[in-house]
C-alpha cells in the first residue's frame, strides 16, 4: 500500500465493535487506515456464552478481520500488540519494538473482567471475553460432568456437581441459564452413571437483584425465568474468596465443580498509558479514560478513545453504557469527526442512541427493555434472536448461526460439545 | 449401571475407528463394555487436514464418544488415561491410580508420528493426529501469512513464505495440496501488502516417488496434480535436520516459515507394556505388537490388540495396512471373537477386505485405487468425496461437512480461518 501525496494516516487499535465500525466508516475515504489487533478475528461477544455452552462453535461467531475488511481498499489489518504511545511524535509503539506513525489515532482496546484486586481468582474463576475464554469454560463445564461420571462408575458415587456463576448481569444470566439447560436437556441422555439433571447451578449477585441496571420488573422476570430452569439465584450474596473447588459467600463456604466470573470491568492497561500522554486526565476506578464530547482525549484532538475503554456522559448527562451498540456508534462518530476535520467542518458531539437492551435465559426465555417497553418470556426471546442475527457480522456467519439455532431448537442437540486442549486426566 | 449376575466385562482402550467399531458391535450383547479414551471425542482422522487448512471446524469432524454410543445400553464411556496392565490379575491401571478389571480387553490405542529418533524435531515440525494438532497447524500457517503481511507493511519487504511438508504419503499430499490452494485461491484477496500466491509449498519425500505404497501410475498422477497446484515436489529428498526456521535436505539448508511432519509411525507406548505381559512377544521397530490371526495376544487369549497398535499379516500373507478401514474391520472381528467365545464357537481369523485407498489433492483433484481400478483427477475426487461422507460418523456431522464443502466449492471461501490460542506477537 503506497500512500499518495499527503494522505493522512489513521491508526485504529482494536478490532471489536468500536474499532471495526470506525474502520468501515473510513473505508473509501481519502485517508490510509491501519487496524491493529492482537487477534486475527473480530469476536461477536454477545454470543460468546453460546460457544462456552456448546451451542455454537468458534468459527460461527468470529470472522477474520482482514476478511471482513477485504473490500475496504484503504484499510490495512495488522496483527500486533500495542505497548505504548508517543503522542508528541504521533507514534504507536508495538511490543516487538516496531513503530507506527499516525495523524489520527482511534483507541478501542476494550476491557476485561475486574477481580476487584483479587487477580489470583482468575485461575479458578475464568471470565468470558474471548474465544479462548469460551473454549476454556466449555472445557471445564464438560470435564466436570466427565469427572463425575468416571467417579460414579468406578466407585458408585460422586462428589457434588455444582456450577457457581458470580455476577448477575447479562453474561451471568446467560451462562447460568445455558448451563442449567445443557445439564437437564442435553447431557442427561448421554451420561449413564450420573444423573446430569441433578447438577446445581448457582448464580451469585452482590446487589439485591439480578440485572441491576435494568428496571425492577425486568429483574424480577429474569429471576423467575432462571428459577424455572432450576437455577438457584442468590442475591445480596457477595463472594469473598475463590479457591479451586470452593468459594466463600459471606461466611459460608460452598463446594464448586466449576466457578465462572461474570462481573466487574477492568479497562485495557492502554488506558493509563493514554492518560499519561494527555492533559490532566486520570483514568477512573475501572481504568477507563474520560473523554470530551467529540470522543477525543483532552489536549490531544488527534486521539479518540471509544468503547469500553472510554468513560463518557452523553448529551443528556447519562453515562454511556459499556455495550457493543454504544462502541459501534462511537466508532462511527470518531470516524465522522476525522472526516469533518478533513472537510473543515466542526466536530459533532457524541449522542448515544439507546436501542434498548436484552438478555436471554436459555431456550425460549429472555427479557428486553426498549425505551419504555418491557418484554419478557418467549416474545422477548424471539426479539433477542432477531436482533442478534441482524447484528452478527458477515452474511456467512449469520446463516451458520441461524442454522445451528434452528437445529438446536428442534433437536435439543448441541453440535459443539468437544473438549479440546488438555483433558486433564480426571482426579 | 448395575451388572447382572456374571455378565462378562469387556474393556476397550481407545475411541478411534477400531475401538469404536468394537464397542458398536458389542452393543446390546450380554456383556458390560467400558470404553476408555483420553479425549471425550472420536476424531475422523481422514479429514483432519481440512481442519488444519481451515475448510472445516473441529466440531465437524469430531463427535463426543458418549453421544455416538448413547443408544448402546451396555456401553459406558470413561475419560481416562491408561498407564499399565496387570494381565495376570486382569486389570487395567489408570494414570490416576484407579483400576478397572476385565474379562476381555481390546487395546486400540493407535499411533502417532515417528521422528526417527529425533523427537526434538516435533516442536518445529508438528504432525497431524489430533484435533489439537490440526488447530496448531492452522495457527502456524495463518500466522506465517500474518507475519509476512505485517513485515511487508512496516518495512516494505518480507522474508520468504515457505511451507515445507515432510513425507509424501496421503497426509503429506493432502496438506501440501490444501496449503497451496488456500494461499492461491483464498488468502490472496485478503492480504494487501503481500502476494499470497507467491507462497512456496514444498513437499519432501525420501523415496523416489510420492505415495510409494500405491502403484507407480497413481504416484505419477498425484505428482502431476500437485504440480498443477504449484506444489514443488522433491522426491529422493531425505530431511536430515529440522530447526525453527530452516530444514536441512541432504546437504542443503532451506529456509521455512512453517514445517509440517507427515511421515513415520510410532505406536502407542502401551504396545511395549502389553508385550511385557505376553509370552515371547516383542514390538516391531514402529512399536507395534504382533498378534495372532484371531487378533489376540500370544499367551493372552483374553487380550485383543487392533488398529495402528497391531502388526499382523492377513490370511493372504500381506501386512494389514495402518488404515482406518482396517482398524474398523479388526474391531468388528475382535468383538465377534469375544461373542463366539461366549457361545462356545471357534474364533475366526481376521480377513482384511481391501476396499481400496485414495488421497485427495485440493479441490477437484485426487487419486484412487480400488482393486485393479486406478482413477485420478475429478472423478477420483468425486469418489473420495462420496466415500468420506458415507464414512463420517454421525448423521449430523455428515450434513455439516457436506454443507461446508458445497459452500467452499462454490465460493472458495473458508469459514474456519480463526487463529486461536496465543497469536504469538509476530517477530
Amino acid at each position: 500500500m503506497k500512500s499518495e501525496t499527503k494522505r493522512l494516516k489513521v491508526v485504529i487499535i482494536g478490532g471489536g465493535f468500536g474499532g471495526l465500525s470506525a474502520a468501515k466508516k473510513l473505508s473509501g475515504s481519502p485517508v490510509d487506515v491501519t487496524l491493529i489487533d492482537r487477534k486475527n478475528h473480530h469476536t461477536f461477544q454477545p454470543l460468546l456464552y453460546q460457544v462456552a455452552t456448546s451451542v455454537l462453535s468458534a468459527g460461527e461467531i468470529a470472522s477474520p478481520l482482514r476478511h471482513i475488511l477485504r473490500r475496504a481498499p484503504n484499510v490495512e489489518v495488522i496483527l500486533g500488540e500495542v505497548a505504548d504511545f508517543d503522542a508528541d511524535a504521533r507514534r504507536v509503539l508495538l511490543k516487538d519494538g516496531s513503530e507506527l506513525s499516525y495523524d489520527y489515532l482511534i483507541v478501542a482496546a476494550g476491557a476485561r473482567h475486574s477481580y476487584f484486586g483479587h487477580d489470583e481468582w482468575e485461575h479458578d474463576a475464568p471470565g468470558l471475553k474471548t474465544i479462548e475464554d469460551a473454549l476454556e469454560i466449555r472445557r471445564r463445564v464438560l470435564l466436570a460432568f466427565e469427572r463425575a461420571e468416571r467417579e460414579a462408575y468406578l466407585t458408585g458415587q460422586h462428589g457434588p456437581l455444582n456450577f457457581a456463576i458470580i455476577g448477575g448481569g447479562p453474561t451471568g444470566i446467560e451462562l447460568s441459564g445455558a448451563i442449567a439447560e445443557i445439564a437437564r436437556q442435553v447431557l442427561a441422555s448421554d451420561f449413564k452413571a450420573i444423573d446430569a439433571t441433578k447438577a446445581r447451578v448457582m448464580l451469585f449477585e452482590g446487589l439485591p437483584r439480578v440485572l441491576s441496571v435494568y428496571p425492577e420488573d425486568i429483574s424480577r422476570k429474569a429471576e423467575e425465568q432462571l428459577k424455572e430452569l432450576g437455577v438457584e439465584v442468590r442475591t445480596n450474596s457477595m463472594v469473598t474468596a475463590v479457591e479451586s473447588n470452593r468459594i466463600k459467600v459471606g461466611d459460608e463456604w460452598i463446594r464448586t465443580s466449576v466457578t465462572l466470573w461474570a462481573t466487574g470491568v477492568a479497562a485495557s492497561p492502554l488506558g493509563k498509558k493514554l492518560a499519561a500522554q494527555a492533559q490532566d486526565v486520570q483514568v477512573d476506578r475501572a481504568g477507563r479514560v474520560p473523554i470530551a464530547p467529540d470522543l477525543s482525549l483532552s489536549g490531544r484532538r488527534e486521539i479518540f478513545v471509544i468503547g469500553d475503554l472510554a468513560s463518557l456522559k452523553d448529551a443528556n448527562g447519562k453515562p454511556v453504557p459499556g455495550l457493543g451498540a454504544a462502541a459501534l456508534q462511537e466508532g462511527r462518530t470518531a470516524a465522522s469527526n476525522i472526516l469533518r476535520d478533513l472537510h473543515g467542518e466542526p466536530r459533532l458531539p457524541f449522542r448515544y442512541f439507546d436501542k434498548g437492551s436484552m438478555a436471554t435465559i436459555g431456550r425460549k426465555r429472555a427479557v428486553a427493555q426498549i425505551g419504555r417497553l418491557h418484554v419478557s418470556g418467549y416474545l422477548a426471546w424471539l426479539m433477542w434472536l432477531f436482533v442478534h442475527l441482524i447484528l452478527l457480522v458477515g452474511f456467512r456467519n449469520r446463516l451458520m448461526v441461524m442454522r445451528e439455532w434452528v437445529w438446536a431448537f428442534f433437536t435439543r442437540e448441541r453440535s459443539a460439545r468437544l473438549i479440546t486442549g488438555e483433558t486433564d486426566t480426571p482426579t
